[in-house]
């Protein structure tokens, strides 16, 4: 166990939480040692998640109420602390975990914006604004360099994960006009997270599907449109419309987008094979289509793209599951690469199929 | 029971066939009386169907084989036949029908398009293409005039509705562009017909959710241009993205078009509401997104507007029940209009929800 | 119009009341004419509900505040009550309703034990006691005789329902012992209400089932005694197993009994289809297995026996729509067979399949 | 990897022929190293399961032919075959290939059944009867001196599996009566394999529940009984009831049984924990329940007890994945104690939640 880092999960009772439990269970560097969460302290893991209940290391872990001035007593008895709180409240956490010198992974959005204006009009005042230049963007494929080293990892969100990953490779090879740009995606339930509301209660949300947060007004916008424009070299702007599946796992995204002249749907799909070298972005044959089945509890995502001849479109599709490689997988991901260790470290590939 | 229009549905033992049972068995004007199927002939539908076992009246109907000589047989027993077999197989049966003085309700695409050419290239030879020019498209919105009396009327299919009903009051109106339309829809799999296939098999639909037949494959693709370009009043082409969704009932159609200069969600809203003058379409205030669970099981459809203004883009929306509204029920509602009666005659209008 | 009874529906935001909603909007003797609800006070039923958005005469009913000593305002202004308010909250409101001179139809179990003392030890304190004697058990095929000009009916909860239609007539008959007695009961989860819990938030319902309230914890356990101990003659006790199923609606119901000498599953068979003569109960021929799809939306309740040879035991099985057939249909065919109209007047008996 | 075990599948294109795929893919000590399959022969797998394209080392095996004269060229190449193929199918192979030599861990029911007579009755003649004596019944914590060193292995079906973990430590410490044994028991519908069949079409199995092969007609009846007459020392029936549940993997079994005098949920529970002493089955608390989601992808079984008073029945439940520990991972389970590994080595042992 000496080769191993020492992680703890600030935010280990929420979804994305629990999903870094079960990740880190059976990664070879890394040994899960510490949780907290703002509610149920000084319960075990297992009592707030009775699927817990007998994994050995894991079922007894206590959860600690933690608050920013605990984390210089962490320093010594942790390596890495995954984030995993709501939106504005992770930014104080990270801060002070970083300060104290840990390696922190952040899966909230706090630092995923680069521009503190944009973030606060979607989110409210930064409360650490000071280390936005020091956050990089937890992408491995798109950031790899940036990442070796890095200290202060924001990993990214689930719809941006699902639009940035078909898109940027068209974006930087010019394949595609950027304007006019649209994400169409439709997200599996988890994704609203843990606490139960009228829209996530199991009989309005299974067996139907709807539209939210349409027109601009999601706030993942930003942070899709700040990964395109740096994949453009100038400002993109993408009509989003985020919609609720029922199921619980999965993001498909379907992403369209006029085709520059001469371009074909095995052209797109070539950039992209040339961008994601790592098993953990999968390109699809041209005239296969993904499934998010098929990437079911995997840190894989499935690409592929097809060109509408006759309306000159391009439509890059793309399934993850938004709890692995749209979360916690990714978030496990950007710290492999920033360790120098590889991408797949630990990550489980296969789906859960069926 | 002297009110009554004597009914007979051939290919009742499919989805939309039992789905005009279910409809036609609580409509006051409508008598169920004579069932076909291509299999199962000698047994009673209660039999093929044990939901219907119990249900007097319809249970204890005996599936009739029937081939196109039998017409003729039929009239004086039968005022008007459904016809709700595969696309292909309906046409030699709905002319048979029709010759015999039959009103024919045909649910297939054999009729739907105007064009033998088009039809042929995506449906194989036409045998009856005699008779394409006496069918009324059935949609009762926008063809109240041409199915007054009618006597063959083709009922629009279910991707078709869902896509024409947000789309053609914007064309018609002038608010949007002709060009650059995409149709990003999501069918339930009860839109794939009652034979079990691979892909419909429980544990690789359930809990899942794909693209298919995209861009410009899909046999639908046709119809739906053939209505917007009849409400544009020049050819249009679509963008059309079909998806398999992991529920029964419903489609759920998000369209994108560029707006014109100065156009609103208010102003879309607006030429729908003029447009739409039944209870069968509900056009939603705007902020409000419709979801199919709000129309399952209910013969109208759900409607709503976005602009998102930083992109020009006007989004509108579209659930309804595939089954329901965009099949056997809209099939009613054409032959109630053709009749003189009301649209919403003994159709359900309020959805089962939860 | 005159010929209808106006009703109100107190509690009409809850899922039974807009069950009701539902089924009152297409009867021919009823009128929902007043809806009221403990929050949303002063909304109309389509805001709360966006799901009656557009259903004249209905979505824009506005929902009122009300409270019992309002009761006496509304004789003469409606003929009878539903009542769908939770549990305990409910007999106020019903004994000012009643004494209003109003029918009520209560859907809550306030008035579904004649046994002051059981309904305490599993409700609390009963505010209204002396209505007890007065309260009829609504459970029309099993109580046809009390219900004759009922002015307070007690519909019968949702798993006593599925648990009773299969039993009784075995009891009466005298083909079981009465000890020993089984029932492993599915429900949907809109049988949990409208409330969202952690329980039943998707995520943790969705793709799952667990058991709850098991081993003689739930409180239908003393309404499903007190309906099988009448049927016997004397005291029953089960054994009932509550579980949570990931669908919205429907229950099946599996119940278990030592058959008596020679019963055979088509001796079963025959006593419930003498007990049973409306078509609102189906029994299934023997080698036929209920589905809860079958019934779904339907006021109908599908049963069917099966005798293992090997064991002895008799097997009943009953599906139900937990909302319908469990709730709010069998309160309207209540209240039908009170007036003397027919069980099924105005109830959907085909079930929405598939 | 010198240290692997080379491992190959017949029948790698099913439903637990893929789980096997998935969980070997993790094995620290098993190499996958050829698959068969009886259709697709010549395609890979990732062409056959598009969920494993781009999974370097599995997507491109290439699916061989198999019939059982081929199995002594394996000899050699492989030191472990995993056998999934239907029952019946699978008893020349399996026999071919331990007669070249080879471990043989046999999925299908072709050996698990000891008396040939109740093998033959159930499933028609058995092909190679001579090896019934050679054959260990995998289920690893009841059978564990028998597995030590076995070359032939029988892993249990999954109803089988569910039925007997909470009864057989009952039955051993003798604190239930053998007789009048209940198994509840409803499965996903994986269990129902891979073939696409019209009680399996999404449309017919999501959102409903049925019941099926009751009474003793189902196949697994005579693997519950074998297995429940071993633990109490003599001949134990058992009336099993398996119903179709509404999403791909899980079951959950309730088993009622009486207890003798004196006997406690907690003394049920304390009887289990000493048989069960590793951490793939899992006893919870009393009070706990447990649910098919917290097992889902995992190989382990969440167990646990009730005691109804008022009739005096213990009530034990099981919740397993039919894939994981109902089928592949109980295999692999069964391999690993035969090896003298870890019983959980490799294994998932945190379930995919939510």
């Amino acid at each position: 166990m000496s080769d191993r880092l020492k992680v703890g999960i600030v935010g280990a009772a929420g979804y994305t939480g629990l999903e870094l439990v079960r990740l880190i269970h059976q990664h070879p560097r890394l040994q899960l040692c510490w949780v907290a969460a703002r509610d149920n302290a000084g319960r075990t893991l297992a009592q707030v998640t009775p699927a817990l209940h007998g994994i050995a290391g894991v079922a007894e872990l206590e959860l600690q109420s933690f608050s920013p001035k605990d984390a210089t007593a962490l320093h010594g008895q942790l390596d890495v602390v995954f984030c995993a709180l709501p939106h504005g409240a992770s930014s104080e956490a990270v801060a002070a975990l970083y300060q104290a010198g840990l390696i922190v992974v952040d899966l909230s959005a706090d630092f995923r914006l680069h521009d503190q204006a944009t973030y606060e009009k979607w989110y409210g005042a930064h409360r650490a604004p000071e280390l936005l230049p020091e956050a990089v963007y937890g992408q491995p494929e798109l950031h790899r360099e940036e990442l070796q080293g890095a200290r202060l990892i924001a990993a990214p969100g689930c719809y941006p994960t699902s639009a940035m990953l078909p898109l940027v490779p068209l974006l930087k090879a010019g394949l595609i006009e950027s304007t006019g740009i649209i994400v169409d995606a439709k997200s599996g339930v988890s994704g609203a997270g843990k606490s139960p509301k009228q829209s996530t209660h199991l009989p309005e949300a299974a067996e139907g599907l709807r539209p939210y947060n349409v027109a601009g007004s999601h706030r993942h916008t930003p942070e899709i449109e700040q990964e395109l424009s740096r994949a453009a070299g100038h400002p993109v702007q993408v009509t989003f419309t985020p919609q609720l599946a029922p199921f619980t796992r999965g993001i498909l995204s379907c992403t369209y987008a006029r085709a520059k002249k001469g371009v074909t749907a095995q052209a797109c799909r070539e950039v992209a094979l040339q961008l994601y070298r790592t098993e953990l972005v999968s390109v699809l044959d041209v005239g296969q289509l993904p499934d998010t089945l098929w990437v079911r509890g995997s840190a894989r995502a499935q690409l592929s793209y097809a060109f509408d001849e006759r309306t000159g479109l391009v439509i890059g599709f793309c399934a993850i599951d938004n709890l692995a490689r749209g979360a916690s997988a990714q978030a496990i991901q950007a710290l492999n690469v920033s360790r120098g260790w590889p991408d797949a470290l630990g990550l489980p590939l296969i789906a859960q199929f069926p």
